[in-house]
């Protein structure tokens, strides 16, 4: 069902690759709700992913840029801003990747040139794209800003590796530039952090699959899905939540405020029985 | 503008007064996004309030019922299920009344009784609410019910006395509830912790208005008014928030986030100013 | 190895009901560090717990109360003063008891009644005991209170019931109290968020040894021993810790900052592993 | 008075510059007691400083570092390994700058050049200190690891600038290496978030008198010294602590858990006072 809830809105999104993508979920709501947008990427992503399809199917212009340039930010706002006639309404962030992950370097045993460009493309790239909107004033008044983020911002997954503090940094810029940028021009910047979801960034993250599955379990409404966390960004960048600002939402089926529930347990006490069982037969 | 976003939905509201009062606002934006509403309240506040003028222009049915009495409970919600032919889709808790508060007790001096009293009524009334729903299967699936709570239950308020301890156990009830009425009938429980607002329940607490406006210079977007919380709940009963659960969601332009804004220093600090000048004064 | 940490310090103790009982290891302990102590329980408890053992064991006087009679509390701190010619510098409420769990309600089909008085044990307690030592002016300037709590306060445990609501409420007393306490007396009040212990009251709980498991595995330290409880409290009662007021100290390992821990996720996988392949006969 | 209760332990301080330094106070009450240190500090900030005198006075050993060296790093861990004969058994790392607060940039218009600077300086040196000493096997079982924070973390204080993002991170840090380090060899980290302190680092902080008076105002214990913060990490650095890791620890007087004092709101509502007289003369 469509609300025409984004009716005249318009918008920029970061990071739709593939049509497993939270950002590709997002571009597609959006536009059925009535916005117009611009897909961005990088270029390398463009190459190698679908957005040409997403961009025919949304009546999207494509500017890529990579968002760890201020320059490519600059030339991507203000092509935007050219194409639209003024300024956008929304922006959706949904940039993340760590090439300590990806070389397979464990947390205590760090490259910090990998981190830095981790941080950078993860966290720091979503203050540069802030910083690059206010000077050009690219947003309008009661505008709505959305990073997405993961728990592990707030708590250790194994596994998960840097990407826990870029995750952190990430929320803390959300709420120190919300300050000042709703502060100054009403426009109020926010993150999601989002269920695990199997998109082609999630596919790097160790042991994905059964972790995704004890988080259906301890989730009494289930995993969110990318379509439901498109949804919830919708709603961020509406008119109808003009004064959320500066928080982490939670988009996670109950996960977070989950500390042990019964169907992830009985998975966990299946196996304890088990072991206690091979326990007696090694004694025995 | 209406978004239809309600259409077809079916809902109950509690604690609608007079038109300051938050449900009031609830129930105007619901029938607007084309809903049907029962309206309840005790039957001294219909008496006192104004909420045969809110039914008129809602076309709601008005359901006197005491939240604190499971009886009056169960009357209420079979008969909303009797006059809407079936399950409601959504309902919204906006109960909160301090004993102590209203017979100036403080904090160091309370009478246990009222404290009894006032958590039945403002927190205790949501489980009874909710397990009296749960028993009479009321709720259809995907239903989603809110309760309005306020930032005391994180950190202390002077002059809020005992409701921090009321929202405390409200903000639990919808963890706990929500994470069982959840996991066998899809249904979500949300807190929302509005801003201060002026409504009649409001004008009890001590020095309200200075704290409504330390609050306004605290959030970058200014506190959050009932209409905007109006807008805030559609969001939470609609199904664009279908994997939101157990969360308490701040609603506060920005406040919770901030420990400290350039706009509320600058007013302290003109009375430090002042101090040390008269302190200068004092030692001349 | 024993530091005199508690040199001079005289303290009430409430909860030891035997060597199981975090209160009596703080009490072993608090004697260690050169305090003297009251030790407090209901009759009930005295008559069947052990109590005499601990109290010739501490050299400590046994003064009964029920934590929910006022009169008893006024009777207690009255005699306490006396025993110790003067105030007392630190309290332990080591309370808690859900009449909803011993009487296997689930929480969706509560008895109000029970849950009444299971909020007055576990958490109005606390305030008693707070009002009435403020009134008799009992505790000394820098004094110190701690109440021992548990996460399911912050995250829902299933079984774990209306405790949840029970610690939610005890640690909202902490802050509201601990602000009124701190600033006209310089009396801190915290409570510890101690690892599930198996101590009696801990046996209540549904599933408690698979919940002590994982939370073990969760816990990169292991869970918190009652012993180690013991040596958090001292800490907290001595003078070294004179600014930490009105928090929710996590005593648990490291449990409530893991998200998933590799030895946990190990045992869960395991079973998911047991069922693909069962799921593989199933279908053969 | 003194417990001697760090007898036999063995530590680094970073961070002493003069005696206005939290790390000068923690390494003059370590060594009162029982602990033998070592003092590190940058080669300029040893040139600048004073920490010869806390060297002579503390009998400890001086070991130069740039923390963001991870050879410097090693070489420390190394020589104060040979120094000791054997592991540390405690860390302080009292470390934090900002370049762009330094330059006058305000936090939106940050020099991306000086803010991964000021990261690596204030957070990701924590981690560079972890893993050199994880890789050097140089922390003893059930060590203890401290890194100052400050609440900016989690909610934002104008003027705090990029430091708000610093300390996100280096509490996440605490977090994910906590962790690890903890399940591998017994060692706990954690932060304590200290009450703004009159440091010649927070004298860098725009407005930071006003700032000091209303978080002494709205923190019932008052700010936390120096001096007290000190005692505090001796409880963190002994063996009374072994299960507390992860955390984030406020030491504030309060001021976290508090969201309006009375004695803030007074200064405060003074203002407002004379705001509206004003405004009558004005209209006048």
């Amino acid at each position: 069902m469509t609300y025409n809830l984004l009716k005249g809105k318009k918008g920029i999104i970061f990071g739709a690759l593939n049509d497993m993508s939270i950002a590709w979920k997002v571009a597609e709501r959006a536009v059925e709700e009535g916005a117009e947008i611009v897909l961005t990427n990088t270029p390398l992503a463009i190459r190698m992913g679908d957005m040409d399809k997403l961009a025919e199917k949304t009546n999207a212009k494509v500017i890529p840029a990579d968002a760890t340039s201020v320059e490519d930010l600059e030339n991507l706002i203000k092509e935007s801003m050219a194409h639209f006639g003024g300024q956008v309404d929304f922006i959706l962030h949904s940039i993340g990747m760590s090439l300590n992950v990806r070389k397979n370097r464990p947390y205590d045993d760090l490259n910090y040139d990998y981190m830095m460009k981790s941080m950078d493309i993860s966290a720091i790239s979503f203050h540069k794209l802030l910083q690059t909107a206010r000077k050009l004033d690219a947003i309008s008044e009661w505008g709505s800003v959305v990073a997405l983020s993961y728990i592990a911002a707030q708590r250790t997954f194994f596994g998960y590796n840097e990407m826990a503090e870029a995750k952190a940094m990430l929320e803390s810029i959300a709420r120190s530039f919300g300050y000042i940028y709703g502060r100054d021009k009403k426009i109020r910047i926010n993150t999601i952090s989002q269920s695990p979801t199997l998109t082609t960034a999630g596919q790097g993250i160790k042991g994905m699959s059964d972790l995704i599955d004890f988080s259906e379990r301890m989730s009494p409404l289930g995993n969110a899905s990318a379509d439901d966390c498109a949804d919830y960004c919708l709603v961020m960048f509406s008119d109808l939540t003009r004064k959320v600002t500066m928080q982490n939402l939670f988009h996670d089926g109950g996960f977070s405020q989950v500390g042990m529930s019964w169907r992830a347990m009985n998975v966990y006490s299946m196996s304890l029985e088990d072991m206690k069982n091979n326990m007696d037969k090694i004694i025995d």
